[in-house]
């Protein structure tokens, strides 16, 4: 327990996999924590859960915050907006009644929690009522990146980061205009990706990269990749810095 | 010494300036070093090493690398260009020296070494030939947003990262065409970065962070900065995620 008083809710990014890419910061955090939790498909525990599994201590409990059952529902009906926020405010107040008890709560999130964390549905619901830090992670992208030893962004270069959603006409043209790219959430966007990096020229260049720094990392260039298949961490580089010194 | 054959070039991450946010693996790796290489101005010993001050080991050899004095002779000039392509060959064949002699050569990088790092003038002259790793850092803008509490992307949101050194109608179109944007290298940019925030729409939701996670930190709504002065260490951050469930 923190003592008297409120207690702190805690942004805790766990970066891209590999568990000693957490911070000083966020390894004295998780030491300080009276309750974790994470979200997590049913059933599951989560990336953010294994990759901190050899540092939590004795007698830490655990809320896990479990997503709905919703892939049977498209994600632009009405009725899966509803239910997913129903589900982010009940998870806000399953955190804020621990935090209420005077508990300070550590909320993992994969990467960064602020870069396309689910932790940020809980940040907005409960920063303005209680005292909140958030510990940056390393992204999946930085992650990326570095172990492919892949230079970014350099000087002048501007970088794009594209969601693998997006439409492909949309994708194509950002592609096109700018001097790097990283495109996030590919998984079943790969085709798509594929067609909109050659239709920008930029196919040459991509590095595709999975489960960058866990245990089973694998990466490629992605021309010379043979199938379509990607799991759900994977991410796609296009470097800049062509006029190197 | 860490044995027989070459040694191992390791580019390390430091974070933007809270040494609590060096990654565990960082802090190992400067354990394991026999050498610790960083850039630096001439009589200064740059910010990185001010970062790891508090975990060096004794005896380590250091091996600053100062760069020319380059401010009277203009950046697109032939003879800027020429001068520091010969510093970064001189720094790159100095910390080879060190390879050759089966020493571990560690080279911080503050943020993170691959996006818009010194630290990649020495990997691309080096990778080749040597054994390298990469370890990555928190960059600057996930220190920033952290410090701010402010969620940058979410969804499909596209992030652009922009140097603050661009012209200012191309700085504008990017920013007009984005959800989410950091403006990097703010420094002497500043009053062309707010005319260009101004013209696309974007000044009201613009947060300034000068030296993030640093002793010194300083935020502020950009539109209520009373004043054009920035130090070097100081970005602009533009957030996503407008239809927030
Ligand atoms: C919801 S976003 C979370 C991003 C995370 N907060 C960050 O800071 O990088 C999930 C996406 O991140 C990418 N990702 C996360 N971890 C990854 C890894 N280890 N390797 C490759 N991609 C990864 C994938 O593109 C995945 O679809
Ligand atoms: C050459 S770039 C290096 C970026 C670094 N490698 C990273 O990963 O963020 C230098 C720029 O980073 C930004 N920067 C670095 N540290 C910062 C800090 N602590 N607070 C605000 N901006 C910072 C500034 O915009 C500065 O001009």
């Amino acid at each position: 327990m923190s003592g008297a008083g409120v207690g702190r809710l805690i942004g805790v990014g766990t970066g891209p996999g590999d568990p000693e890419l957490l911070t000083v910061k966020a390894v004295k955090a998780l030491g300080e924590a009276d309750v974790l939790a994470y979200f997590a498909k049913a059933g599951r525990s989560g990336n953010g859960r294994a990759v901190v599994e050899g540092l939590l201590k004795p007698g830490l409990l655990e809320l896990p915050l479990y997503y709905p059952v919703t892939t049977e529902i498209d994600k632009d009906d009405g009725a899966y907006k509803s239910q997913i926020t129903d589900f982010y405010n009940a998870s806000a107040e399953a955190v804020a009644g621990h935090l209420d008890a005077g508990r300070t709560v550590a909320v993992l999130s994969e990467g960064d929690p602020l870069f396309y964390g689910s932790y940020m549905h809980l940040h907005v619901r409960l920063a303005g009522r209680f005292p909140v830090e958030v510990i940056p992670g390393i992204t999946a992208m930085s992650g990326c990146w570095s172990l492919a030893g892949l230079p970014l962004v350099q000087g002048d270069d501007v970088l794009s980061v594209l969601p693998g959603t997006m439409a492909e006409g949309e994708l194509g043209r950002r592609l096109a205009d700018t001097e790097a790219a990283v495109i996030m959430k590919v998984g079943r966007n790969l085709p798509k990706i594929r067609r909109a990096l050659a239709a920008s020229g930029r196919l040459d260049q991509a590095v595709y990269v999975e489960r960058g720094t866990m245990k089973n990392a694998a990466m490629t260039a992605l021309a010379e990749k043979p199938d379509d298949e990607a799991p759900y961490f994977s991410l796609v580089l296009v470097p800049g810095w062509k006029d190197r010194p």
